[in-house]
């Protein structure tokens, strides 16, 4: 069972040129949810001076949470952010430090000591609330594969970071490969040291973009590693705004296809969620979609894992 | 060392709706060698009045032959466009036998046990030149991974297939994902079974679409299974006009990428061949070209695997 993490009403609206409705957002939210998507990062608690698209976030989350079995997930830059979303009822907190000082100080203001230390107090905001009331803390080792401005960031920084973090309180780690830098064999390597450092059960996935089309490849090599969770973004959504030349989320559609072909089970239902692409498209109109099975379609007889076992007369 | 097979001039233009003129491919050719690709599918040798967009294939050969160190393949269906393919002095034949009886109707009007008898006679006739006169045989097997006409199509169908166009002659044997219904599973599964039944040094390569962008994933199946031959086409042009559906192969600069990226020497200079890329935009303008490499850009401190070894000090 592999853990789908749909970015794309935060890291894919932020990139847009214009506000998006917060009607759309819940009709997205809901229909996703609905496909059988398990985890949502809805929007962020940031500074809306500097991202407008986020300020409906919370109705976004107070909708989501209505939604029953739907992880709701949020990112915050600090604890400020921290303690909105977790006045609002968040199940996961989402906190993004960059492996990158560079890409830290223009994406969130801060030096790697201040964002660990901003990773302590969130760790003990959360622990002061009364139990069935902690969300859990994702922090996401941004530019773990290179930074657009710094250039080559060396695998012992992020392993170092990693460590860090944990040590701060973080409930796990993810890699991020924000500028689109990532290839397989990066992913291996970086991947593997980590899971040696801080243990594979404390990073259990990867946010990946398709800047330069090695997105599912680099997913394939995250599954290889034994990875189970998988960020993504419907039609491809998305985007760094402060990271010049970072587009596109990988597909959420092409990405479950692969997963489900190759016998991952995810519990999405694709053809819906192929028709919830196609209402996204008619209420984002002139925002470009990525992508490719929305076009092709399924192949003939194409049976998801579930059915695939059943009809097999396994266990599903 | 991986080999790119560039297919472009054949397997891409056949899908254009207009003809494109003899000057702009032999440009193209002449620019891809230039930039390293070693290896072109210039053409085929078949029905002009069904595919009229390879009538100039002679005289592209011609040209083909004519660059240092480039090996000239050209696609040949049956016996007939073999004579022709020898009689211009060819160094390989592509000759596609397809593992749906259905596709292989529609695409050649030929069946299976057709296809091994004219694959048996095109070995007589090459067996029949004198000795450095004979280009190899490379049979690839069309279908391969499923049929937009048949659906499913049988591993051990593919295998036997596969075991019975080595008996008649080939030289090598391929795979091809022609409706892009391959996934990276499917490709282990299949490429290593090939392997197991005709030996791994008989089956080298694959030839990949991108129908449902699991292109470069697959690609990445097919590398940790050993194979060292990838099909491609600059900018994902191309596609089967016989296979409803089947569009685009996989981006040869895309790949290209992903390979240097992993340390995989191709010999082929990426921002030389990006420029071929947009030469060719220039000279097909309104045909779609897809692809990420070309417009992200390389990453910053991006080094080749030639250059990168020899800055750590090691061989190339």
């Amino acid at each position: 069972m592999i853990t789908i993490s749909e970015v794309g009403p935060r890291d894919g609206v932020q990139s847009l040129d214009f506000l998006v409705d917060l009607d759309i957002k819940k009709r997205w939210v809901a229909a996703e949810a609905a496909a059988g998507v398990r985890e949502i990062e809805v929007g962020s608690f940031v500074n809306y001076k500097r991202l407008p698209q986020m300020q409906d976030t919370a109705a976004l989350v107070d909708f989501a949470l209505g939604i029953p079995g739907l992880c709701v997930a949020v990112l915050v830059p600090n604890l400020r952010g921290a303690q909105t979303a977790v006045a609002a009822g968040v199940h996961k907190l989402s906190v993004p430090v960059s492996a990158s000082e560079t890409h830290s100080r223009n994406n969130v203001n801060r030096t790697h000591d201040q964002m660990i230390e901003e990773v302590r107090a969130i760790r003990a905001l959360v622990d002061d609330q009364p139990e069935g009331a902690r969300p859990s803390i994702e922090v996401g080792v941004a530019t773990a594969f290179g930074c657009t401005m710094e250039g080559h960031v060396p695998e012992r920084t992020v392993v170092a970071l990693a460590e860090r973090l944990m040590e701060a309180g973080a409930s796990e780690v993810g890699l991020s490969d924000t500028t689109g830098y990532a290839d397989p064999g990066m992913i291996r390597s970086r991947v593997t040291a980590v899971q040696r450092a801080v243990g594979a059960g404390n990073i259990t996935g990867v946010h990946l973009h398709n800047t330069r089309g090695l997105g599912l490849a680099n997913a394939l090599a995250a599954l290889e590693c034994g990875l189970t969770t998988l960020d993504a973004s419907l039609g491809g959504l998305g985007g760094c705004p402060f990271a010049p030349g970072a587009s596109g989320n990988i597909v959420t559609e092409d990405l479950v296809f692969m997963l489900e072909a190759m016998g991952h089970a995810t519990d999405i239902d694709l053809p819906a969620l192929i028709e919830v692409r196609k209402a996204l498209a008619a209420d984002l109109p002139g925002s470009p979609l990525y992508g490719f099975v929305a076009d092709a379609g399924l192949p003939l007889d194409f049976a998801p894992p579930s059915e695939a076992a059943s009809l097999a007369g396994t266990q599903a």
